[in-house]
């Protein structure tokens, strides 16, 4: 528990009416898009960077923790006040500071919905492209914090590919700056890396400075229709072995088809055993002759049909199938076990073969979705946090499933990030002198582990 | 000193003939690009990971620096054996271990020369973009130890970029696994970024994962001429604002234009204020229209000149007066301090306004040429080593220039690393907080100092 005197401190830094100290009030901040909730002992929503400074050196004197949050819509734990401490809602600081067209970069504060940023810089002609499933709601820090994905990372990369510059309040309440409008710097150990996906365990990020594009001249959207899930995902080498790098590359296994035709009625086919959703984007005339080349190599690799958008509405048709996965895999069981392993890309039909296996085995609900592009897929479990007996062995089946991507060369998440959902599992991928090397770092930034405790680590 | 019961462990574990004691010996790991040189106690030579694992231990042991060494061709220092140890020559580990033409990755050892990977993988239709001007002779692991760039990092990114995978033995000689084929992880801290780039200060890199991508179809090469460098620097905005993102845009001011063409006669414009080397790649019939918008935005820009390269001869002129730059400048001088900041593209005007006024204020011959298009200038001083009255004024004016592209938002090195060269300047960028942080994570990963000890940190 924080003592009244330090509560009172907070209260002075950040103003009456930017705390939360009632139980209702706090409960709110509790949890996010894992199952888990917790309460924090107070939630402090700071206005300036200066008045996080002075919560962290208050948390450093008195060892509080301090759980910095943004929208909470993490899928990893990452935001959850899993030791209590002082929550800092950081949805405050929301400003897009500069959009520099010059030298294509934009200055933020760590609260602005990402979707938003991504509308300022498309209004003039530039682009953002990470694009998280949560971007309409989540926010460009937590992004940064936990390295988001999405769809286009198979050709644009990840948020790390992005971040060009932070300010970042260390554990004593410093504040380094390192990196900014320069795109090319290799001055020391690249801190803008490490503190990118960091989790918020290694400092509270105060500003961003993010690398813009120019925003692609016109995209085309195509749904490859495979009656085997195994035609879908050799396709995905025959077009990456062609030279041909398209946006995207998703895929949606027959039960995660079924689930959403079943919810939105869209016209999917019930009878495929998988679809690809391909986007490829550029100049026109190029587009043109790409996406020629990819429904011929769709077909060779044994697609059944092609579907091409003809119009915006159209296209919007063909992403509303793949938006409406969540939402609609939710309508078999209540609760949803979220992952996101990644494996090299030439595995992908090897580790859909054996997440099957390990649903058959422990008699579970489980749909296959996700970036067949980079490797990166979300077996989702349905279950019901209900029942004891199910979670047992939803709990067991996952523990395999990690342990199966790590045997084919793959990794624990693809863009999720660790946080409380992953950490028992961290060993496995890195081994003892990675993980060793992992809690030196945390111990030598953090070494009174006040920020974001118990995440990454665990029982740290 | 290292006593001599270590040099003969040491001599066991890699074998008499992978050793050097000799004074002639020594001396020749003892130097790298930059002027200075030193004297190590002993070259080791070895061929496993596991005898590095081992040579480690030793030096954690007895408390001996070890210096990892690839070709030397390092501009900052980076392989100097400034506390002397054990130089740890890397060449002999130098396989290329697979092309994965399917995961589209590349599997090497750190010993091979960065070319030989590019040769390799271009004939399978691959391309593995960083192209640092030493290619022909750096090897990968160096290349990664300093986050090497070159003139294609504007299109295609540094050799950060590029890596996926490491394996690093630590200063305990634990072996540290961290990524692999899987291109999207977030597993915990970005180990991957964290050693590349710390100049061996952190780890010895023993294998090397790197994502490749389709080999572009063609390339088109421009020399435009602009009678002021003014013109030159505004163009290359116009280029970028305008969406097009060539591979290269390789600025020469009129000083370099005079000292290469005196040296090679290649019929350059010696009374022009700086040349642009563009150079556009993909599809042809996209790189047709877009060579024709550049030579547009160029004449736009005040060009009174664009050479297009007609054939793949009258490219590799083009290409011959660039690469020619190097040997040029030291016609004029024998002493060529080779400097490497990095500025916000739309301060470059600015920053060779100030390179000018600091070089004639300490009358110094000054030479600017780079990649404009990330604004990573290559300020050459040219002055005579054995002048210690001029080295004097050297060492102020590059103090000076440091100051002046911090203070424009710039960075102290944009692929050169800092090393010994630029350790007395490291602060000017991270101030006292990102110092800290930078200093608590040597301090943390190697407690005794024992690698690459004198780099990045001043005085450690």
């Amino acid at each position: 528990m924080i003592p009244p005197s330090v509560i009172k401190e907070i209260t002075r830094v950040v103003g009456e009416d930017n705390i939360f100290v009632s139980l209702e009030e706090r409960m709110c901040y509790g949890y996010d898009s894992t199952p888990d909730a917790f309460v924090p002992d107070m939630v402090a929503r700071p206005g300036s960077t200066e008045e996080i400074q002075a919560i962290v050196r208050l948390a450093n004197t008195h060892l509080f923790p301090i759980v910095p949050r943004g929208a909470g819509t993490g899928l990893s734990g990452g935001s959850l006040p899993v030791k209590n401490g002082v929550v800092l809602d950081l949805t405050r600081m929301n400003r897009i500071l500069e959009i520099d067209e010059e030298n294509l970069v934009a200055v933020v504060e760590p609260g602005v919905v990402t979707y938003a940023i991504q509308q300022e810089v498309e209004r003039r002609g530039l682009f953002y492209p990470p694009d998280p499933a949560s971007l309409k709601t989540s926010t460009i820090g937590g992004n940064v914090a936990e390295c988001a994905g999405g769809p286009r990372a198979f050709k644009y990369g990840v948020t790390r590919d992005y971040v060009i510059g932070l300010e970042v309040v260390t554990p004593r309440g410093d504040l380094v700056k390192t990196g900014g409008k320069t795109v090319k710097s290799v001055t020391g150990y690249d801190l803008i890396r490490l503190y990118t996906g960091s989790e918020g365990t290694l400092g509270v990020i105060t500003r961003i400075y993010l690398r813009l594009i120019p925003k692609p001249q016109s995209i085309k959207t195509m749904m490859a229709v495979f009656p085997q899930l195994d035609d879908a995902t050799r396709t995905v080498t025959l077009i990456v072995r062609r030279g041909i790098i398209p946006v995207t590359l998703e895929l949606m296994d027959d039960r995660t088809i079924q689930c959403v035709e079943s919810y939105r009625h869209l016209g999917l086919p019930l009878d495929a055993g998988a679809v690809l959703i391909i986007e490829v984007d550029g100049a026109p005339e190029l587009i043109e002759a790409q996406s020629g080349q990819i429904m011929d190599l769709c077909r060779e690799g044994g697609a059944r049909e092609v579907r091409v958008a003809a119009s915006e509405q159209e296209r919007d048709d063909i992403w509303a199938a793949r938006r409406a996965v969540s939402a609609a895999v939710v309508q078999i069981k209540p609760t949803k076990i979220s992952e996101d392993i990644s494996v090299p890309r030439s595995q992908i039909p090897n580790m859909v073969r054996k997440l099957r296996e390990i649903a058959e085995r422990y008699s579970l609900n489980l749909v296959i979705f996700g970036h067949a592009g980079d490797g990166n897929l979300h077996p989702n479990i349905l279950c019901d946090q209900r029942d004891r007996e199910e979670m047992e062995r939803v709990e067991k089946a996952v523990g395999e499933l990690f342990q199966a991507a790590v045997e084919l060369g793959g990794a624990l998440s693809g863009e999720h990030g660790i946080g409380t959902m992953k950490a028992p599992y961290l060993k496995l991928e890195t081994g003892e002198a990675g993980y060793a090397v992992m809690l030196a770092l945390k111990q030598a930034l953090d070494p009174n582990n006040i920020l974001n405790p118990g995440k990454i680590f665990r029982g740290e």
